[in-house]
């Protein structure tokens, strides 16, 4: 008997997603570990695998990426609080390079492609401003779980990261406002880069320096029986600022871990952040199988559109990244070309405005969510392959939160 | 600028919510400590201040109900983990009398206040079915904060919780089929009670015996760096479930508890549960405030029905839970009969049934959620009073995690 319960049922629903979901993540990563392949390539296929390609077990849905938003949110957060100011101002030149070249030659490159294929001049700009934005979480995750997040490869990643979601930001106004030319307003796309600046500017280095002048400020408060709430309640305040100004949600929650970093001495949050990372991160890797669409493989043509952009979306932004970070050696300028190359939301975001202007088809969407899905699954077992030998420096969650 | 981007706007709107809802709960926490009064009575407040009856800042929503409901089902986990099931059986005479007569008594009140007023028939068994189910997760809470969950009356709310909840499911069913009768089926019912009932017997016994005698069980996967995954995934599991067949989640979280407090000489998980549960139980706290609808308190004779609902709610709770634990001796039959009478999320499904079936009107449906919060408020100062000059046994989550 079903009782006609909405309220509970729909409880009941979204608990039974999330067992679902997390589960999978768990067991593609066992699965993953016991063949030595990188865990998290083994959650993103758990979610394709229970997605409606496959099974059909899970529907994209609100709840689901809610939780996905939280899990890459929490994991740039814990990358944040592991880094220091000055570990990425020392890189400051190099990253900043990076962020440009690695964003231009994209753009150029997707603009390129669209034109000989002989896609109109919007097409060309929206796949071309599809190709620029980096998705840090799934480099920021494998290089913690090979602790090389502090090496000068990593750390250059992490600052060209914050360049690279600012510069997207700017070139999905302009595209925007080339498609809907009497919604432009020129004024409004300078202003929100400018406030975009500023708000990664103020909290960088203002937030930074009150947090190493006043580390006590995060147990003040009574409630704050350990510092985790307030350091949950900076993430999520920063994170939905900066998705509020039009940012990526995460670089307010890496602006938040940063300030963090800087009280580390004196407020030990780590131990207490790494059980929400171990919880949360599996839905953000799953989920993004979950939006995976099998059926546009079924198409040669789809199939061969595919491996084209594709091909431009790694070579662009792995040749863009190296030159910009030919400064570190080339083993630090590889690690940053290929560290960059995963795409993920962003790209995927600007593709389904293209969608609604009508200047993507559903076919050139599927085929840029298969892009971001395959530069996403390429990108772990090279970086694990170009850092097999070396040792890294940073502590893995779960390692701190049992103290092992 | 706003740029037109549905997804990222969901995304920052969500987290947005979140932050202000975590926020508010804990400067209501705050003040109120400051005031030496309960903490959770603080963010509940905050809820409502934050709501759509004051300053309309946080509305319902999915998301802020998943997170509620995440919230209770974190907090019943934790005290499922610090309660030994050995300390259940051992107050089982009480706790099973206390669950029978605290609902038997609530059941006759509220129909018998319902036929004195001339209403239906159907609607004195909905009235009277909306009064029985005691909300465990604010008495847990208070409980834990003041570290009273090991004394006998903390046990025997527990266990009575859990019975409590199989005869409000019941009571539940047939109600509705009372008011549904082409859809009634009685055999319905008794399979869906013998299920609940087998459902906890076999998870209650069986799970903990399991768990005793196999603790290595949680560690086992190579995804297990820590108990934490296998622990979180056995509570949403089981939580899932029990919604699933009826019963609240929190009946199966408290299961998932029990069942790992079995491990724990070997497994030590609670250091990693703390801040989970230290995240999102402000959520389930706030959210009942954001619940509230202040307007059914601007008219009087609403108004005098919410006192005469309340008064009946609790006399009649306390009456019966106070019977059954008698056996406890005066000081804690005094603990039982105070801490059943928080009602919750359940009587307010059982409402909004009745709305939706049309024997419960708009007003009775604001006096029973009104009934529900004011049960809330009043507990916590009370039990605090009672327990104000004893000493507890438990550990509070924060405590744990910070090895304060």
């Amino acid at each position: 008997m079903t009782l006609p319960i909405a309220a509970a049922a729909d409880a009941a629903d979204a608990l039974g997603t999330l067992f679902i979901v997390l589960l999978a993540a768990k067991l593609g990563d066992e699965l993953f570990r016991r063949l030595r392949q990188p865990a998290i390539v083994g959650e993103i296929l758990a979610g394709v695998v229970i997605g409606p390609s496959l099974l059909g077990l899970v529907e994209p849905s609100t709840e689901l990426d809610l939780f996905a938003e939280l899990g890459v949110v929490l994991l740039l957060f814990w990358v944040g609080v592991e880094t220091r100011l000055s570990e990425l101002t020392a890189v400051g030149r190099a990253a900043f390079l990076v962020g440009v070249l690695g964003v231009v030659l994209p753009l150029a490159g997707g603009f390129g492609l669209a034109e000989a294929l002989g896609e109109s001049f919007s097409t060309a700009v929206f796949l071309g401003a599809a190709l620029t934005a980096t998705s840090v979480g799934i480099t920021s995750a494998v290089l913690v779980e090979l602790r090389a997040l502090r090496r000068p490869g990593g750390r250059t990643i992490l600052g060209a990261a914050v360049i690279d979601d600012i510069l997207a930001l700017l070139i999905l106004a302009l595209a925007v406002g080339l498609v809907a030319e009497d919604d432009f307003d020129p004024t409004g796309v300078v202003l929100t880069t400018l406030l975009s600046l500023a708000f990664v500017a103020f909290f960088a280095l203002g937030g930074t320096r009150v947090a190493r002048r006043w580390p006590q400020l995060l147990e003040a408060p009574r409630f704050a029986e350990s510092p985790l709430l307030p350091a949950v309640l900076l993430c999520l305040g920063l994170a939905a600022f900066a998705a509020k100004i039009g940012l990526a949600a995460i670089v307010g929650a890496f602006l938040a871990g940063l300030i963090l970093a800087e009280t580390r001495e004196r407020v030990p949050v780590e131990g207490e952040i790494a059980p929400l990372y171990a919880v949360f991160t599996p839905f953000f890797f799953a989920s993004i199988g979950v939006s995976v669409d099998l059926d546009v493989l079924l198409d040669w043509k789809a199939l061969a559109l595919v491996v084209a952009v594709t091909a431009v979306a790694i070579a662009t932004k792995f040749i863009g990244a190296w030159l910009g970070a030919r400064s570190l050696g080339p083993r630090d300028a590889t690690l940053v070309g290929v560290g960059m190359v995963p795409r993920g939301e962003v790209g995927i975001v600007v593709a389904s405005i293209g969608l609604s202007e009508q200047v993507i088809d559903k076919e050139l969407f599927g085929v840029i969510v298969a892009m971001s899905v395959l530069t996403t699954l390429l990108v772990p077992p090279l970086l694990r392959a170009l850092l097999a030998r070396e040792r890294g420096d940073i502590d893995h969650p779960q390692a701190v939160a049992t103290g092992r």
